[in-house]
């Protein structure tokens, strides 16, 4: 049973036929709306197989109005109902090549939307929105006595004040001033310290009502207080906005730091409502590669792949077009569940509103036992809703992170069924372990890949470099990294995102990390991590060696519950670029981990103290 | 190609098996919530088939939790994504028989959901939610010169204030002020007179920006005004309300009379967002009868059914429980594109916020002209999106509606597209008519039924009685009306809903018409109207004889564009009930007509003048 799919499958993805897959060719007369022409001819590839689709250079325009609808769950997005004009399903051998054409999408479209394929290949394309999913405005003027700040907003970013509220409004889209950082439009970067002055507190707490609070408590099942029909309760707008000319709004009552003059401030409205038309989308694909690929922007991420396998992204470049902050308004890739190889190399990922990228499975919850081989899971977070965790015979582990992260058992999938997005049935080749509990976690033990970052420039962006959560061999290697918060973030995180999977056998190796975490947070440029507070081991294999930390702070590396991790002819210098933002930490911190080793490498910061060791473990000496 | 359609309907319907269908049984021990255990067993119906399903008397509550989730377009309903315990997809002879018991629904359900099926039958059973979708407050003070009104409401309906707006709560579900009305306690029904009072004033208008609007107005295709991202550019909220102590609210800013104390105000939030939960939703199904079912609630309406034939309700009753001023929040039935027979047999409709009934077809429009025989269409109405107009060799009527309420031309479907919600491609067995033109309707003349409603009481709801749209024979026999607005509404309405068909072959006999129209539009009690301002004939054989008015008002009936209509036998008084609200009208009203006759009937009203004609129609006489 595939509750979900779409007939429409069937009926395209016919390889039985032996009729010769044909080359197609698209000129620019149908520049003003590519959309119908491109997909009859896709929607007909079941009778008339394509080998490739092939752009006369030009710029493309595509609309939804008469796109292919889709109702998708993808993860680390909102589900949505998307249009598309390339549903590459159940395709083989496909190479679509814009031959340095722009295609220029208009409103809520998943430009690619490739599910059940393989060997599907982009290239010498760039992908762009003509009013993209997020706003930017001038700091003008600040009133600090007041405690307002004025924004000058172009015309590229249409607005609306109702009841003293902003909205942008986009096609068919809006967002109000949520998820709002600043940025420095000289470095074209994240602005330094922008912690102290955002996100705007647009909101404030409630005293939630009683009838409302006994209703949520009085309710049979777990709520999810995240999720979009339970957020909106016990808050209420703290921010309030006034036109004081045409392109020119002044804000009243933020409260953290006023934003500075001459900054400009970004914002992308609410997380479960401003995630939802990323640029690639792949599911359930075996063989993607994209190579001179230009991803100017997207309402999400830029590619987001899950249980997929062999995806190579070779020069593909995530930068802002148009003079915009801005390109892709959450993590340039993203990769879940996804097996065999992810390579990234020659890559630009610049200017994304997250990560440039994060590998990793999802933890999910088992809520019901049903028998002996069969159990009922729950979806922890409200934008994994829906992601199916495997296919027959992958090793799925059972864990307990309170006692170890590592599985205490392992079987096999024998058939999954999606009953909700949040709620599913796996059953087992093999009986349930006799210890299996309620409120354990599953993970896809056979849903990790082999990571390669290579010659990858990732700066100027919200968040972190990369997130590395997965066991197979990762390799980081020659990357330039210039991020507002970690460059690397390796995690065991079970409690918000549900990410799945501990980094294990990573190599970082001469790399050149520039001024990270330069934002506000008091975290390692490399920064090991489980939100199970706990001296269990969790990372193991590690190989930091030969790469440059020119930092303006102190810290640079924390290492926590980790085994056999060596830190070698690395060099530390101080960049002198901002000031310090906490001057009295350390250079590395070590807690809760062993066979730690430090050699060769060259310390020239000014750190009070190079190496700090939490006090139960042996001593470390930095070399 | 069906696209949209889930692979699971493939997997369970397994008609081919020759297995004995089974009859299932369930009792009380999964009351708490008995979602899993019966969609389990529907399930697998492919494997083990079903005869029956009965439950043990009880009350059974059901929960979205663990239940199936579908995305699902529902004509003249929100497009939603919803879970149900009863997926009655691909059955057949299927009988389902709670003996009595009731069933809860909790938040986001479709109690059932009934798909491509063939002689489905539910009996004996009660339907419930156990939060309402809609919210109830007694008006319990009022200040005339400051011009507020104070709500009083109880625990049963949880709310909460948000920048001086309130919200009510439900189970993952929530709505403002909107779409409110009076009902009045003592009589349980629509107060005399709410026009004046409501709905609530909650927006005002803003003057549109002017990036907005040149951002709307750029765009290259047309854009719903109407449509949930269009309808809230240009206005903000006007009303504002303030607790005064717990469950007292205070409401500012009202435009409209003040309401009196002592009536409930009703209120359901923004249809943009209210119409999700329908009780019983109908598609591609022959054979439906509902026997002894009360229907409470539903968010939306009761019984909404697609494409469907043969469908018979009798001793279906919808009522409020707990006290409740409302039933369903959106019409008691509602039929589609039906065909074969629709029946309506010893019903109640009560309470409901919408019609009676609405039997009708779609209009929807030619934008593109596609080759010989293709053409591309275009939905009107946001809420009739995804609705697919027929089947092969349905027969299609191509209708310019300024020239002619009638089709100019003919041809029959060979096949349907659906490429997204508002655009569908649909290819004829004929060549295209050569005057066709962008702007043009279609409607689908095999899809409209013959209609029965019979020995029903349709009263104290909000909008009318009946709408009748079908030309097929439609039997109205032996009800009691008692609406707000018209009795029997016989419409061609092209240009909001997008309802297609005129009524013609009506037979309107021995009803009674109890002071309807009582909530201040000054509309006949029976109407004939058609949103296109000419003088074409769009009804045909009419006959309404033995009927009593009892009217509190003059206006009764209204004749426009009406061919050969009998009106004989009828008896029309004057009910005192309420004051007059338009003492000036006439009794009958005829414009843009031909043969009509009136004989036999018996006027004892206290109208000016009984019969009032158009003055270049003949003269006509009543008698």
């Amino acid at each position: 049973m595939s509750l979900g799919l779409s007939l429409f499958l069937l009926n395209t993805g016919c390889f039985a036929k032996k009729i010769k897959a044909e080359s197609v060719f698209f000129n620019n007369s149908i520049k003003e709306d590519a959309t119908s022409a491109v997909l009859h001819r896709i929607l007909d590839a079941g009778d008339k197989p394509i080998s490739e689709i092939k752009f006369e250079k030009g710029t493309y325009h595509f609309y939804p109005d008469k796109g292919l609808e889709q109702f998708c769950y993808i993860s680390n997005h909102n589900d949505v109902v998307i249009k598309t004009a390339f549903p590459i399903f159940n395709m083989k051998n496909l190479v679509i090549d814009g031959q340095g054409s722009t295609f220029i999408f208009h409103g809520k479209m998943i430009p690619f939307l490739i599910d059940m394929s393989q060997n599907i290949t982009l290239k010498n394309l760039n992908i762009d929105w003509e009013i993209p999913f997020h706003s930017e405005g001038l700091v003008v003027s600040s009133d600090l006595k007041n405690r307002t700040f004025d924004l000058k907003i172009s015309d590229a970013y249409p607005y609306e004040i109702r009841n003293e509220q902003l909205y942008f409004i986009k096609e068919s889209y809006e967002h109000n001033l949520g998820q709002a950082i600043l940025y420095d439009p000289e470095r074209k970067a994240i602005a330094y310290d922008t912690e102290s002055y955002t996100p705007l507190t647009l909101y404030h707490h409630l005293p939630k009502s009683e009838g409302v609070v006994k209703n949520s408590t009085n309710y049979k099942y777990k709520l999810d207080p995240i999720a979009p029909s339970q957020r909106v309760i016990g808050r209420e707008f703290r921010l309030s906005v006034k036109e004081i000319e045409p392109g020119l709004i002044r804000i009243f009552n933020h409260g953290k730091k006023i934003p500075p003059v001459g900054k400009i401030l970004v914002c992308k409205g609410e997380q479960h409502l401003n995630r939802l038309a990323p640029a690639i989308r792949l599911t359930g694909t075996y063989g993607f590669k994209a190579t001179n690929v230009n991803i100017h922007h997207a309402g999400g991420m830029g590619v987001i792949a899950e249980n997929s396998a062999d995806l190579i992204l070779d020069n593909v470049n995530v930068t802002p077009s148009h003079g915009r902050m801005v390109s892709t308004t959450a993590d340039a890739t993203h990769f879940v569940g996804c097996r065999g190889k992810v390579e990234l190399k020659n890559c630009t990922f610049n200017n994304q509103l997250d990560d440039a990228t994060n590998v990793h499975g999802t933890y999910q919850e088992v809520i019901d036992l049903l028998g002996e081989n069969t159990i009922g899971v729950r979806m922890g977070h409200f934008q994994q809703q829906g992601f199916v965790i495997g296919k027959t015979n992958d090793t799925i582990g059972f864990v307990r992170l309170s006692k170890s992260f590592f599985p205490y058992d392992k079987l096999t999938i024998k058939s999954t069924k999606r009953f909700n997005s949040r709620y599913q049935i796996i059953t087992f080749n093999e009986a349930l372990p006799k210890n299996l509990e309620p409120g354990d976690l599953i993970e896809n033990l056979s849903g990790y890949p082999e990571v390669l970052v290579e010659n990858c420039n990732i700066s100027r962006n919200r968040a972190r470099g990369l997130l590395l959560s997965s066991p197979k061999e990762t390799i980081i290697r020659n990357n330039f990294f210039s991020t507002e918060m970690e460059a690397l973030l390796i995690p065991v995180e079970s409690g918000h995102w549900y990410e799945s999977g501990n980094g294990s056998n990573i190599t970082v190796e001469n790399n050149v990390f520039q001024d990270c975490n330069h934002s506000g947070y008091d975290r390692g440029v490399i920064r090991f991590v489980t939100d199970d507070d706990n001296e269990n081991i969790a990372f193991n294999n590690i190989k930091i060696k030969g790469n440059t930390f020119n930092h303006f702070d102190n810290l640079v590396l924390e290492i926590a519950n980790t085994n056999n991790l060596e830190f070698s002819n690395n060099t530390i210098s101080l960049s002198k670029t901002f000031p310090k933002l906490f001057n009295q930490d350390c250079a590395i911190m070590v807690k809760s981990s062993k066979n730690i080793e430090f050699k060769n490498n060259t310390y020239k910061g000014e750190a009070p103290l190079i190496l700090e060791t939490e006090k139960d473990m042996p001593k470390l000496t930095f070399n």
